[in-house]
């Protein structure tokens, strides 16, 4: 799930998108989230996007690549070399950074989850480490951290990303609804749900509304202090 | 409330109290708390601590002050005093950035509460804002700002303050317990319930074990998302 807002000073907020889908249906499902620099994440996707269209001697692609580990590679080559370009103009490479999630299948081989850094190296989930977060990630991660559960139904993993994105809202004015999804299941190799959560959408409303009670009863559930 | 874990790198690691109350009974009760750099915060409160105690010609004193804006120029100037000698000797003031909470009461005016920048301004809590943070804040902030009421008791308020350092310590090395507290109840004016609470405080490992099935309690409590 990712929020779609994006800004340059607090008088120049946009909504984008910030999640790519591509597929071959039957043979790989790729999702792609970006935070930090709008121009950077832009060019590394349309990079990405033509040339998995290109002639085949002008690839690599992320359509073509043989396993998730090597269309990490790609991603990630791809998005280092969008930031030396543009810091190469005298410029320091940090203003111009971003980070990915890129998360997907090929036929044959499980599902993958990667966390591609500006430097152009990436790492895995696992077991350990299930799950990643990028951009402004702080305020939303203690009720991710604490109720997430492997063993969770999709649609209760929605819940929790909602909440967790509404405390991210309720603090900070660079991430702003609505929410794009999309809910890959394994070993499909077809996109799953995909959507977009707006905050006039009832269930968000219900939601963010429900959760200030529920965490006041939470609270109250616990003893008192004493002095 | 404060936690007491400073860092220079990840292996330097102390323990110091970023706490200090002064007080004249009956006149005047002041907490301040500190964050940011550990020498700026400790010169800063050394030299006020001088200067409440030197000729009076030697002051400007906090245990002096005719009011609580007085007391928080005094505070905000010394801290500027501290940050402009460090950074006059050619390196970035920013390193040297401490950002503080000045709380108190002195006879014949309300309690009051301020946030003190390293430019040596402040703001004031005032009710649509009635509490304030200053350091590693983001992870604990979205249960405070759901959860905190004005209306609530101080065990209550202990209990929030528990749960929402908690979840910090839970996703961060910076901060680390035990946590100094002090109530101050209005109008006493005497220093009220101070203290220290560490990890292995019973009441502290009952919120703390407690929370996180709690959470998952008030995630139940809202209806589950539908595809």
């Amino acid at each position: 799930m990712s929020d779609t807002r994006t800004n340059a000073g607090l008088d120049n907020i946009s909504t984008f998108t910030k999640m790519h889908v591509w597929d071959v249906p039957g043979e790989r499902v790729l999702t792609l989230m970006t935070a930090g620099n709008l121009a950077t994440t832009q060019a590394a996707v349309s990079l990405l996007e033509e040339r998995s269209k290109a002639p085949e001697d002008r690839r690599p692609s992320v359509l073509d690549a043989p396993s998730m580990f090597q269309t990490a590679r790609i991603v990630a080559d791809t998005l280092r070399e969008v930031i030396e370009k543009q810091s190469g103009q005298g410029q320091s490479a940090e203003a111009f950074g971003a980070t990915l999630i890129l998360g997907g299948q090929i036929a044959g081989s499980p599902p993958r989850l990667f966390l591609i850094y500006p430097e152009g190296n990436f790492i895995e989930a696992r077991e350990d480490t299930p799950f990643f977060q990028i951009g402004e990630m702080k305020y939303g991660r203690p009720i991710l951290v604490r109720a997430y559960d492997p063993k969770m139904s999709f649609e209760d993993a929605m819940k929790l990303l909602l909440v967790s994105f509404d405390s991210t809202l309720k603090a900070n004015l660079t991430v702003g609804a609505p929410f794009d999804f999309h809910v890959y299941e394994a070993d499909t190799l077809v996109p799953g749900h995909k959507g977009r959560v707006g905050l006039d959408d009832p269930y968000f409303q219900t939601v963010s509304k429900g959760w200030g009670d529920a965490l006041k009863n939470a609270l109250d559930s616990l003893p008192t202090y004493e002095f």
